[in-house]
């Protein structure tokens, strides 16, 4: 076994572990990167090949109010550019195409529409109770938590439509279905992403964004600053913190030794280790608690951006059971090359479909593409590039951890508080884009400044708004503010119905009265 | 690191996977057992002491239908006693005790009665749906999966007792609360158990029993009659299945190789291993997704039985949020020595009471024993010993795995499947008795013979009745099958009013006709 004296940091694998190392370094401290896979980025994983130039098969989005994996990128000179949102986008339900513009299909039957607009206002009402820090000190977290999201759909929803889309609301951002995850931990999650406008939204949204040349190249420019201080295929699977330094061992028998260790891993993956002393019992059962979620990431290419001249954008959100992809969004290169369109197989899907043949999956997405698209020439695809998530090891699944009911309000004061010399990073404990790129520089970031606490360093900071990548708010009209829900229509007419039938009834009885008479 | 060649069986640590080896053994194989602890057991845990004789910390209680761990004990030589229920049981509900006998305790409101039979009957006959060996495939599987145990309570139950016994029933049955766990899961596992009267009784049910001298005798016998095959603090944190042996690496830096390796341990303590090559995707989920119950284990020594005096057995079912305690049993040794009270700290509040000292856990516990019993005496305690089993690492939890709302349903095919050459046993992978230690030995056995396959053994094998605990079937009355619930009373009496009503305001307007003519 090599053993090495590093009287500083350790770090254990994870996407843009980086984060904690480069404001460490930057200190002035000595940080050691251990990373299990064979590549840096984790979560982020860009692949280059003649058909596609660059894919992103893992995290790639990025949008306003992303500031901190805006300034990183700036500095290391990556660029963002747009994706297409010029055209129409379509809402695919029912078997039938809608094309719309905005953020969320619109809603032509009017009781769908009122019951829509108030699933998007009762959530965020709901998420401005949650404190993004400690969603757990919510005034009404235990009553949330003890709920999954399905039942706080069904609670809200009066149409189908509306639940139908409340279900994909969630497919789409969490990877996991309504029935799965705690309504609270839900809540929260739309909340600390800045409202369910903005973390479904392409334009001025979570989607307004790719890197061009890949999410990984962030990894890979901090990997080269940081040179032979990152070590890869060096899965941690032991550590030890009952002696004088902390003693963490590889899976290639190598022991580094530090004063401090930083975990930024996902929740789950502390259960890749050994601990020596075992953590603290509430940490040892919440790391069997949060899941990560179920998705395959699919693209596929095409000679001509077809669609486009259609007058689609490439985005598609379809509703049909038997449909295996649930959003997609244009993936063409912004020079207009290399036609492609991203989809996501989502949570139930994703589990249906993964013992397919790769061939099979991509038949059956194009065949949906075709129908979705009114067109044939989605058909005949050029290339396809897929990444089920579910298989790898060292992430357990994507885009991240989800808390099932009962879980949040129990353990969820514990995941991000250091056990002796650990800390804990990764974007599951980030309070601001939980989940995303931009949680994992906030955690990473974090948890260096939790280290550095000695030198008196700021732990928590909040970010300037980046320059080039401006959030607008979101305009809410006077009717959606105060249009009423359903059950305020029928409170309402059940009322003058009671009135109108009373009306009716003395009618009744003042015209037998008259006949008898 | 020391290399040793045993061409045959690789066991990773777990309670009672010994079950697994002895039948190696028997068969002429040559297996190795690496267990993580520094003793055998698991689950099952047996302290001596001069104070307690000797206590069981982990499980303890067996029972009728166990045939096989019967069968074991009774091989090994280690007797069964009779857990004291004699005397009353006693109900503490709404601050005051109710003396009792049978298996659960008696409703005086004819309501409350109907509701509580109602739930049992109703759970019963939902289980009678549910194939224990693929619990995924009962006719209403997904529908029930999507629940929680919660949503199914309080579609069941009217009364506001039936609602807060049942809750009480799912934490001490899983040591989980019913928001946490899906309701096909639940209902599957009481099944399993033989329903809900086996499940909870103590007399012809699953706490009938003890053995004398703990539990933990029957690992110690296997392993001693194993002798050096059982290898302890052996932790496996690599399995390796890309050469011609599989290859397993221990935290104390051994290799072992061999044909087959049988993982016995609970399906989210395989992520304590990394695997090469990675574990196919649902199985790489389904891990993350089946976390541990939480219980800690409470037992208060007296001088004398002075609950026995008192016409009480030492059985005890508290309905108090804010006592530490939801179950209690009488754990006097069987000649009558060590007067002691055994009781468990289930689930929420386990969390809760975590962080208290062992003392301020005791005098809580005294206090709420002194309130039941109606007795100051139980405010002396001579001793006290506990075990909080959501601090072991090699455990993760206690008593069993529980499964999440959507979780079985989508990934419950996988548990006991074999990936390459490793097999899976562990309590939870039972089909009858999952949880308990009798489901252990099954899983063992059933795990052994798959191996064994090749030399045609039959893998799945009934059990035949142990000759000394005979099952006897519970007797319900005619009024218990036949009694309308709470809801087919408001039926009855719903038409019935209507028709009264109806008759009533015909009277009305006849005699207004009377009046106005």
């Amino acid at each position: 076994s090599t053993e090495l004296e590093t009287p500083t940091i350790q770090k254990v694998p994870h996407i843009f572990y980086s984060f904690a190392a480069k404001l460490l370094v930057e200190s002035g401290l000595n940080p050691v990167l251990l990373e299990a896979r064979n590549r840096v980025g984790g979560r982020t994983y860009t692949v280059q090949n003649k058909e596609t130039k660059w894919v992103d098969l893992g995290g790639a989005y990025i949008g306003p109010t992303q500031n901190r994996i805006l300034r990183i990128a700036k500095q290391y000179g990556v660029k963002t550019y747009k994706v297409n949102e010029d055209e129409s986008l379509v809402h695919y339900v029912k078997g039938k195409s809608y094309p719309f513009k905005g953020p969320f299909p619109p809603m032509w039957n009017p009781l769908a529409y009122l019951d829509y607009n108030n699933l998007w206002r009762t959530m965020d009402k709901m998420g401005m109770e949650i404190p993004k820090e400690a969603p757990w000190r919510a005034p009404h977290a235990e009553e949330w938590d003890k709920i999954t999201m399905q039942q706080l759909i069904d609670q809200i929803c009066w149409t189908r439509s509306a639940r139908r889309f409340a279900t994909l609301f969630v497919n789409v951002n969490v990877t996991s279905e309504p029935h799965e995850v705690s309504a609270l931990w839900f809540l929260w999650y739309v909340k600390q992403c800045g409202g369910t406008m903005r973390i479904f939204s392409t334009t001025n949204g979570g989607q307004e964004r790719k890197f061009a040349g890949g999410a990984n190249q962030i990894s890979q420019a901090m990997a080269r600053e940081l040179g032979d201080r990152v070590k890869l295929g060096r899965a941690v699977y032991s550590i030890d913190q009952t002696g004088d330094l902390v003693e963490v061992r590889t899976v290639n028998e190598e022991i580094y030794k530090a004063k401090y260790v930083i975990l930024a891993i996902p929740p789950s993956l502390n259960l890749k280790i050994h601990f020596n002393p075992e953590l603290p019992p509430l940490r040892n059962q919440l790391i069997h608690r949060v899941p990560m979620g179920s998705v395959i990431k699919c693209m596929v290419y095409y000679k001509e951006n077809f669609w486009r001249k259609k007058g689609y954008c490439g985005s598609m959100v379809i509703e049909e059971e038997e449909a295996p992809i649930g959003l997609t969004l244009d993936d063409t290169k912004p020079d207009g090359s290399v036609p492609a369109i991203m989809g996501f197989i989502l949570a139930r899907k994703s589990r249906k479909l993964a013992s397919l043949t790769k061939e099979e999956r991509k038949r059956r997405i194009c065949e949906i593409y075709a129908r979705v698209l009114g067109t044939e020439e989605a058909l005949n695809p050029v290339h396809y590039e897929e990444k089920n998530w579910c298989e790898e090891e060292y992430s357990g699944g994507c885009y991240t951890a989800y808390f099932p009911p009962g879980i949040m309000t129990q353990y969820g004061r514990v995941l991000r508080e250091p056990v002796g010399r650990l800390y804990f990073a990764g974007t599951e404990t980030a309070t601001e884009w939980s989940g995303y790129m931009e949680g994992a520089v906030q955690a990473g970031e974090r948890a260096s400044r939790e280290v550095l606490l000695r030198s008196k360093i700021q732990i928590w900071q909040s970010e300037p708004e980046s320059l080039d990548v401006p959030a607008r708010p979101f305009v809410t009209t006077f009717w959606e503010r105060n249009l009423p829900s359903v059950g305020g229509v029928f409170k309402f007419m059940g009322v003058s119905s009671f009135l109108a039938l009373t009306g009716f009834m003395c009618l009744v009885v003042r015209r037998s009265e008259v006949y008898q008479s």
